[in-house]
């Protein structure tokens, strides 16, 4: 058998490497356009910031490793330009030498990735504005640094890879701005969890542009000017754009192969393409999202790499082995916080027309009393009918990969809320509490849907009319003293239980306290005695920071 | 409605706070035979080391603070003596000002815990030698400590406790000894994984005596002469056993509850006891092992925590809420290393007679081009009939307690190894991999089960006539010239190819690298071509982990 891959990276290399294990005896090659194969891509950021500063530690394999250890051809500076389905024949360019040459092969595997989107804006073109997909263009913006003196960087797009450069062009010594056409950073998180990001920028004196845009690049005598889209002109050194990526398809769709509603490469759960004989993997398929059923992209490693392994699985043994989608499990560290998301966010819910409630809850790294215990948000979204989880997403300085992962792997199951409760987290003090705040998003959405407590988002209530509730601060005096939402009456819960029998009953009781802990507790005396009772979601925590920012925005 | 609570720590707290939020008229009284509530049992070691140096940050809860948030009545220093489940009764007695009372109640919650195993040993008695139990005894041993001049210890019992107590211990200065009856520290976990832990204890100078029982303890003139089963004798300053706990039942036994086999008190799903009106959460419960079927204690907070909330829900609304039981998750810092298990050990399916696979992988804590990436040790148990997952187990210096959450979430849904290979991981560089060491352990799982691959495990290969097999060392000329098994030929698999076809063919062909990857390599190529080939499982270092101990202890 002789089996042909299009691209070197994560998908394509995991697929060449499995294939060999599988078929010690095929022909396989690998041909990648650029001057690298399997190398790592989700590092190049750190690169830039030299905190991987050995250069050799990004390549994972190289075409004399693979060949040493697989048996495997790889072809770099190889642009398969053409596939002939019916004839099962690729022609490829070399571009070292130059020139069109023919493979044949019996079965062929894309995977082409996706590319940088770059808009054509004005200037676009000019000297110091870089997009980053590959080693190459990643030499290039450091060599670019290194022979500049660059004081400023502007960043365009707030997702993943945008904020990772952001913290690491200012490692190097750079003040960094960023622009962004929403509201806030990293699509993949909710508005509450993404000004928690928003704050900490400022704490580091990185500029962030929310709801602004680029609208045209001009020279300028030491550097370029970026022109914004509310007139403010920025002066920079150099712009990297990370506006966003798209499947590069352009080979697939030439060779009549069905292009998605997504614009990705449609393939059937066994990774196969419209034509038998041709498989695809990586970022440039389309595939139905485990949780609303809908075709989407997921541009991660990981998923890439288990789609290899299923792919050449399929190839070689004919297909049966099923690929289940990803759930878009994603991390990024963004200087001192670490911020993720899995599943589906409540602005996804919404646009997909998903009914969901939402649960926000703070809690410690680990036991309080062991040192070194810090907070973090946690925001669930679930099914009002059943508890399913749809998605789940965290931010904070410590632990909060972990909390991810847990809630990564019952939402890959098709858990519940209460399989949140269930989880069986191990504790000791210096890694988590009795009660995980993960088994506590559990408890606070069984008391939601067991109507144990009504919640009310910091978004319902910067909306509400305050003259027809009654805001309940629950906290200490001194907590009360240091502020609070404007209009709320103080009635700490601890010791003043007493007074909550004497609240007018003619209007709706808004509890609160710091996290939520408190006002849960007073919400259910206040139940009990009969009244009209809401506890706000995330407490005085959640709704202070995202009302900042509201304020700040407008 | 009147609910009495016995025992005001994890389970009988948590018991409580949640009866109240349920039933805000209720009345309700929690006794506690000891000082205090609610206080932080897993803390006790740390403050003991002074890396938790405020007394009272081990105190969640006080009597006063639970009266105020809770309007719960809290007595300490009140023992309950007896129990009649017939006129719903309960005698306590009064510790503090003397006497005897009744009380009646209409739920009564038992959640009197474990008690520590104290041998009867000559000597077991005498002035410095200690149990762990609760804040009075750590108190006890806190001043021993500074009001003795103590140089030396001695730990009777290498669990989890006794291990966080030999850290804490040499923490304050003091040269440790730990006495262990197994041939390994830390029962939950396999020998593989516990002799990582070994070597790290020689690393720390701390001594460790296995296959070793205390027979008894003489007065010496400057401390306490510790008589070894051996015939060794340890002249040291402080004894702290921990050598294990049992279920607390006294009070159930004479109030004629039914006792499991294990020994704990027998509760049905609802942790209903044999009497209807009482109730029971904690470590005296027995409970079956969800894995095993089979009656189970259980000494964690984790579970005792959920129980409670369970059993305050089941009290107040009539039992519909299901306790699902305990699958055994436990951690512990050891030193540098984390170490913890979940789901049964290879020792506990032996015993249980259930067969079972098992696995052993290395894998890096996060990419290994960012910087302080290090290896961990990963060991799965799985059915060989469906791949169901058994048991899990980890040991390392970062990211262990992360691992042990997503494959604890798997065992408690009941999943298996293929739930493994789908976790999507949140994977950036600084958290994971594109395949993370979890994934990686269902991906040799799977290839076990589907025979891709035949493993053999660092004990059949001990015992194997090495004459009958051929050993081949597929790691490079420069691994192999740092030490190999004796008798291995090495045949390096980048390269060397092309060799595997003239091995011999009339025997068995044992492969193995450093952590089983390269092997798994080589032996999909040796078996295309024909041989009966075997993989080490874990590689060379497991090997050669394993095997060290074996002959320091021989």
């Amino acid at each position: 058998m002789k089996y042909l891959i299009v691209g070197g990276v994560a998908g394509g290399a995991s697929t060449a490497a499995r294939l060999r294990r599988l078929d010690e005896s095929a022909e396989i090659i690998m041909f990648e356009r650029g001057d690298y194969i399997s190398y790592a891509n989700c590092g190049l950021p750190y690169y830039i910031g030299e905190l991987i500063y050995q250069r050799e530690k990004l390549f994972v394999q190289t075409p004399e490793s693979f060949a040493a250890r697989f048996n495997i051809e790889a072809r770099v500076r190889s642009e398969v330009k053409r596939v002939n389905p019916e004839k099962k024949t690729i022609m490829v360019h070399n571009l070292a030498l130059g020139g069109l040459y023919e493979e044949t092969y019996d079965k062929l595997i894309l995977s082409p990735g996706a590319a940088p989107v770059r808009p054509p804006l004005e200037g676009i073109d000019m000297e110091g504005i870089f997009t980053m997909r590959n080693v190459n263009d990643t030499d290039r913006v450091k060599e670019y640094i290194e022979e500049h003196d660059v004081k400023y960087a502007l960043i365009v797009g707030a997702g993943f890879i945008g904020l990772e450069m952001a913290e690491n062009l200012h490692e190097c010594g750079i003040q960094v701005s960023v622009v962004e056409m929403a509201d806030q950073v990293m699509t993949p998180v909710d508005y509450e969890i993404a000004t928690v990001i928003h704050q900490h920028f400022k704490s580091k004196s990185v500029g962030l542009h929310l709801q602004e845009a680029v609208i045209a690049f001009h020279p300028a005598e030491d550097g370029i000017d970026v022109v914004l889209k509310s007139g403010l002109v920025l002066r920079v050194d150099i712009v990297l754009l990370s506006i966003g990526v798209r499947p590069d398809v352009k080979l697939a769709r030439e060779a009549g192969l069905e292009i998605g509603e997504t614009g990705g490469i449609k393939v059937n759960e066994f990774l196969q393409t419209s034509h038998p004989d041709i498989y695809a993997v990586g970022d440039a398929i389309e595939f139905p999202n485990p949780l609303s059923g809908r075709p989407a992209l997921a541009f991660l490693a990981g998923p890439a790499n288990r789609q290899g392994r299923i792919c050449a699985d399929n190839v070689v043994n004919g297909n049966h082995q099923k690929y289940k989608g990803s759930i878009g499990t994603a991390i990024a560290k963004v200087f001192d916080l670490t911020v993720g998301a899995t599943g589906l966010s409540a602005k996804m819910l919404d646009r997909l027309q998903m009914p969901y409630k939402e649960v926000i809850v703070h809690g410690a790294s680990h036991a309080g009393y062991y040192p070194g215990a810090v907070m973090m948000d946690i925001k669930i979204n679930f099914s009002p009918e059943n508890g399913k989880l749809l998605g789940a997403q965290a931010v904070g300085v410590d632990g909060v990969d972990k909390r991810l992962e847990m809630m990564s792997a019952v939402i890959r199951n098709g858990g519940t809320i209460y399989d949140l409760m269930e989880l069986e987290q191990a504790y000791a003090p210096p890694y988590s509490s009795a009660k995980d705040p993960v088994n506590m998003a559990g408890f606070v959405a069984d008391n939601v849907l067991s109507g144990k407590v009504k919640i009310i988002s910091w978004r319902e209530l910067k909306d509400m009319d305050h003259s027809k509730v009654m805001l309940v601060d629950v906290r200490t005096p001194e907590e009360f003293g240091r502020g609070s939402i404007k209009g709320a009456v103080n009635i700490p819960l601890d010791g003043s239980r007493g007074k909550y029998q004497n609240l007018p009953k003619d209007r709706t009781i808004v509890v609160f306290c710091a996290i939520g802990l408190r006002g849960y507790i007073a919400t259910r005396i206040l139940m009990q005695y009969g009244y009209d009772v809401v506890n706000l979601n995330g407490g005085y925590r959640t709704y202070s920071t995202a009302m900042a920012e509201q304020c700040s925005a407008g």
